[in-house]
């Protein structure tokens, strides 16, 4: 099925998966037809919001930017609290990353398909995935269409939710960027957990963009970023 | 399934259905299992907060508000944007009310379940029904289903969604409370689209919750409050 005719909103965070998301969703629905839509949910870094509105204007699209305080006020997790450890989990059965913020795509996607609804908007695109470096309940594809259907019963609306990255490696997710051409916006992009520019290199996030990168042969352009 | 030392979560508007239910889960979990949960979402009228306050007081319930400060940001419904006017639906086919927040109680369970989850509790408890005066889709029972779903899903917990008033009427809503002795609570709850105390008598909500008693035979404790 063609995308010609319909817009996109892609729940846009300005980092590797979601910039490729991006490009992927202005290959199949046109630049003019997509719109990026970022929450500011009291990130620790707000380079995280830099990045994002600098990928979306080098990218030409249309860029909105949302607020969601309450995942401050929950509290509890890495992303939002300083006082919890950024850590990956040490490899117990069941055991969740501490950046884990129970329900946050969930949030996500829901506030993305209110906005699309008001705006005639259809199609959802997402970068999760549930391969081999996700660990986020939220991210796999049982949850995902879970939530597509309470979506489209709750607000009487067929949504379409695109998941392009869903089965793909971190090396697979960087030959689909070269391919789209994403590479000189990923210089713009941003992943580092400890919000550094250039990245730490040491985060669980930037070991694993660098992984993905080598494994693709591709040298990571933010790395040659000034 | 009798709920003997779990702890319930009960959404909690402070209205007459959400009160309701907090006497439901209070009668089945016992009062000092249960925590009600009221969001600030820029509601229009502050009342709502204060009556949801005092009603949880009444029943000696732990309260905990959360705000979410994205409803306010989309805007273009009637609950938090002052600019739309309140109305039913004229009845034409698929219209929805213009109090309708897309995706507003999907928000709310998913932040519930987020906090239930952090604070190690499974039941969640909402008033949403849809028997003859809702109009949400997002009450329906499908709906819910496919949410409580996603949720367990996202985030790995096995949550019960209980929506004890989901095929009452109203008037069997108000015996619900009858026979729970919530009828002193109700009389601090606050239902009026307008904010207004005494209630409007005019408005949708105030419309609905006239005839829920009447039909009852039983006097809205709220109109003889001082």
């Amino acid at each position: 099925m063609s995308g010609a005719g319909r817009r996109a909103l892609v729940v846009f965070s300005g980092g590797q998966d979601s910039t490729t998301c991006l490009y992927w969703a202005m290959d199949r629905f046109g630049a003019d037809r997509v719109i990026a839509l970022t929450f500011d949910y009291g990130q620790r870094h707000r380079i995280e919001l830099e990045a994002a509105a600098d990928v979306a204007e080098h990218a030409g699209v249309e860029h909105v930017e949302l607020p969601i305080d309450t995942f401050a006020a929950l509290g509890g997790n890495a992303l939002v609290d300083e006082r919890v450890a950024i850590e990956a989990p040490d490899g117990e059965e069941g055991e969740l990353p501490s950046t884990f913020v129970p329900g946050r795509n969930l949030v996500f996607l829901t506030f993305a398909a209110a906005y699309a609804y008001q705006s005639g908007i259809a199609d959802l695109v997402t970068g999760v995935a549930q391969t081999d470096y996700s660990g986020y309940p939220d991210c796999r594809e049982a949850t995902l269409e879970a939530l597509r259907r309470a979506l489209s019963l709750g607000m009487e609306y067929d949504f379409a939710l695109h998941t392009p990255l869903m089965f793909l490696s971190k090396r697979e997710t960087v030959e689909l960027a070269v391919s789209l051409g994403a590479l000189p916006a990923l210089a713009l992009s941003h992943t580092c957990y400890e919000g550094r520019r250039p990245p730490c290199g040491k985060c669980p996030a930037c070991v694993l963009r660098a992984r993905g990168f080598a494994e693709a042969g591709v040298a990571d352009p933010l790395l040659a970023a000034p």
